[in-house]
């Protein structure tokens, strides 16, 4: 299947082969370019045709990038950074071919400055292991995408998830990171002061960037201290309307909600249905409340108050940790959970983000759109920050199917962007949404080639992800 | 005199004559080319010498600023934005001549959207204008540098101020911008979405860029709700490093201040000269809180446990409108109180930042150069963000003075980037820090400049600001 804009490129043979050659002599074991090794560097989590690399670099130091990218650049051969291949939309797809770095043994934890509540990590480090490594330091790093990913590929793809709301994303919690350009040469972007008007924000430009402009040897990351006081609940609503309007009226009273998700009567029927949980069968907002054993109190009373006002449900919160890990496992099980609603189908996760008091109209039309089309597609949301996930079940296996689906994307994004929104809040571009990025920004899309252009003229930093240069 | 870094460039007087007489027709009035109009538009706050423009021109629609940029891409001529004329570093020279937009008939509120905590404007509105308008909507635009600053200049300078450790610096704030770009298309660089993953952060990469990559005709900017309770106060401690100390653990605890201001006991004795105020001639913190009457109170008690731990004498706070505003204004006219300390002599205001770890350590041994050198030279500082400035009363009548002044200034930033820390934390660099920045960041100097050439290959937007591009 060929959906959507994931064309394959045009591959250097020649400088594919020499690479290879030199790579093989320089790092031996560590370069590896069985079928098996490449399969699972090209590996992507949704629909999208996977595209082999040549070869994979097992890099274990700034060095060994260096040594990658020259080798590459020398040759005008592909060069595409790999954290755990847990991205969404093609990024790690190697479309003319070339070399994958694969950064799982760069995986140390290289400083942490508990005072300034910051560190630097490798790119390897996972956010997991990262928190693991914190534990005894009272601090957590508090971005959380789902999936267990690499602190180097979220800060690629400017990754989010459930706490945005109060933390927010990667692009404000990354405070510089280290990079090798297209040319072979590691930069810096930042010193580790917390705030700097020093040039233009060549941090913020590589957060988000997919691998294109460079491919990053450290990030240095602020930190956050741990709360006293962790509290979460449910509360059901009767209609996503009621739900996003204590969604709206929470964000304007200020109340600091750490997470404010909202869940719709089909993935609550899903989750309940996957893990037997005892909720109802009807639109809830899942929350987490960050502070002291008073705040956390004042918070969500103040939720409560507002949720009983929308016609919410009644709110009880937790502080056990068994329950509120059980309820965020319902949360992230909501893939799986939509799975299990239909075993035979694959699933599609969506990403679009609108202005939050048009998140209601937004959801709202979705549905109509999916119960139309006679599609079976749960909806979960950051409602906080108006980003919403549609996950799609439908037949990859038939052209039908897929034009189905492709259909429905094309449809949620419009709809999206005539609200003022974006085609994707925290998943990316990659191959996936090129032509939406065309949509949504136009002619601002030079400027980025433009930018991509200077920054590497052969086009070895990842080609073909974000906009197609030709 | 001719300080630092802020050298004359080459003039293209048939260029410039030739817009000149292209905007005259075009103009009429609008299109001033007398020199008091010119001289008060490369006004400077500091000694950087004045480089007049040749011609200023008031805008009043983005399609005045389309014709400008065109008429000076057509015959490269420099075009330089202007919007208040606070910037410190020489922003709104003109070195090489050219034309200067004053953008203060551009100051039109375009859009607020109170659910969605947002708003648009034009960028001759200035903060206070905006905070006005937006008074009866229950929100505010919480970034305040100081001076009244226009809102296309704090966006342009990364501009924060004395309330950034809560709400953030204008990176955190602008949403999206719309500017002209070199060729004189105008372009916007993200929706309205609070976040997104569509491609590179030109947002933040046009926030902090000096005017040197485009025009801005608009900025998105993110509100927030007026606190139901302020409260406010000021507590002295025995030195600087126990006011640091106090400040760390209130960051660390993750105590939400609104600010957190240091001021040591010169600072303070020329305060309370200045404005009679009841107060100890001791180091000192100024603290704001934001929240409900509970919550106020609750941080209010935690950071006067901090302080008493850290030695600090007794915290009061008070939330009386009046006392809170004399608080703000002795704070705020810290730089009238400093200027009469010494009415003959310049004052210089430098803006390093460091890790908050390293703040107690770099004011210290600022204290002890001051000392050393006999100088005159009171500190204040945004503490929670590891930023202060210096404010240096130099003779800028006589060589000896200049050069003492350019030589504390070389010691403090050399001082600042040993310990991890910035040249600028919120001044921008302009003309006045050039050098500092290539010693901050060396060769990634470069990545800039290639952006900058690719985005503006005649050099026509305010050339001569962040690094000569040699």
């Amino acid at each position: 299947m060929a959906l959507r804009d994931a064309k394959a490129g045009v591959r250097n043979e020649a400088g594919i082969e020499a690479v290879s050659g030199i790579l093989k002599q320089r790092f031996g074991e560590r370069f590896q370019t069985g079928r098996a090794f490449r399969a699972q560097h090209a590996h992507t989590t949704t629909y999208i045709p996977t595209q082999l690399p040549d070869g994979v670099l097992f890099a274990e130091t700034a060095d060994d990038v260096k040594t990658v990218v020259r080798a590459c650049a020398d040759h005008k051969v592909p060069v595409i950074g790999f954290g755990t291949g847990s991205s969404l939309e093609g990024q790690v797809n190697a479309p003319n071919g070339g070399i994958s770095i694969d950064f799982s043994r760069m995986n140390r934890v290289l400083e942490v400055n508990p005072e300034d509540l910051d560190c630097t990590v490798e790119p390897g480090v996972t956010r997991e292991a990262l928190n693991t490594h914190l534990r005894d330091t009272g601090l957590f790093f508090p971005i959380d995408p789902g999936a267990n990913a690499s602190i180097g590929g979220m800060t690629s793809t400017r990754a989010s998830g459930t706490n945005a709301v109060r933390y927010g994303t990667m692009k404000d919690n990354v405070l510089a990171v280290t990079a090798v350009t297209a040319s072979g040469e590691e930069i810096r972007t930042a010193r580790r002061a917390r705030k700097s008007s020093a040039g233009y924000d060549l941090t913020r430009l590589f957060v988000g960037a997919e691998g294109t402009l460079g491919i990053l040897t450290s990030v240095t990351l602020r930190l956050h201290g741990i709360p006293q006081k962790i509290a979460g609940g449910v509360c059901a609503f009767p209609s996503v309307k009621a739900a996003c309007d204590a969604v709206i009226m929470t964000i304007q009273m200020g109340i600091p909600v750490a997470r404010i998700e909202l869940v719709d009567a089909l993935q609550m029927r899903a989750s309940i249905a996957y893990a037997n949980l005892p909720y109802e069968e009807s639109p809830a907002l899942f929350l987490e409340f960050h502070g002291t054993d008073e705040t956390v109190e004042l918070q969500s009373a103040a939720f409560a108050e507002i949720a009983a006002e929308c016609g919410g449900g009644e709110f009880r919160f937790t502080a056990s940790p068994e329950e509120r890990t059980k309820l965020w496992k319902a949360r992230h099980d909501a893939y799986w959970s939509v799975r299990a609603l239909a075993p035979g189908l694959a699933v599609l996760s969506t990403d679009v983000c609108v202005p939050i008091s048009r998140l209601a109209d937004c959801v709202a039309e979705t549905q109509a759109d999916i119960e139309a089309n006679g599609l079976l597609a749960p909806i979960v949301g950051h409602a906080g920050d108006g980003n919403f996930h549609v996950q799609l079940l439908f037949d990859d296996k038939s052209a039908a199917g897929i034009a189905t689906a492709e259909e429905f994307v094309a449809r949620l994004n419009a709809r999206a962007l005539a609200m003022d929104g974006t085609c994707t809040g925290e998943h990316g571009i990659g191959q996936g949404k090129m032509a939406f990025l065309e949509q949504e920004l136009g002619g601002t899309v030079d400027l980025m080639r433009q930018i991509k252009r200077s920054l590497d003229p052969d086009n070895i930093l990842n080609p073909g992800k974000i906009f197609h240069l030709g």
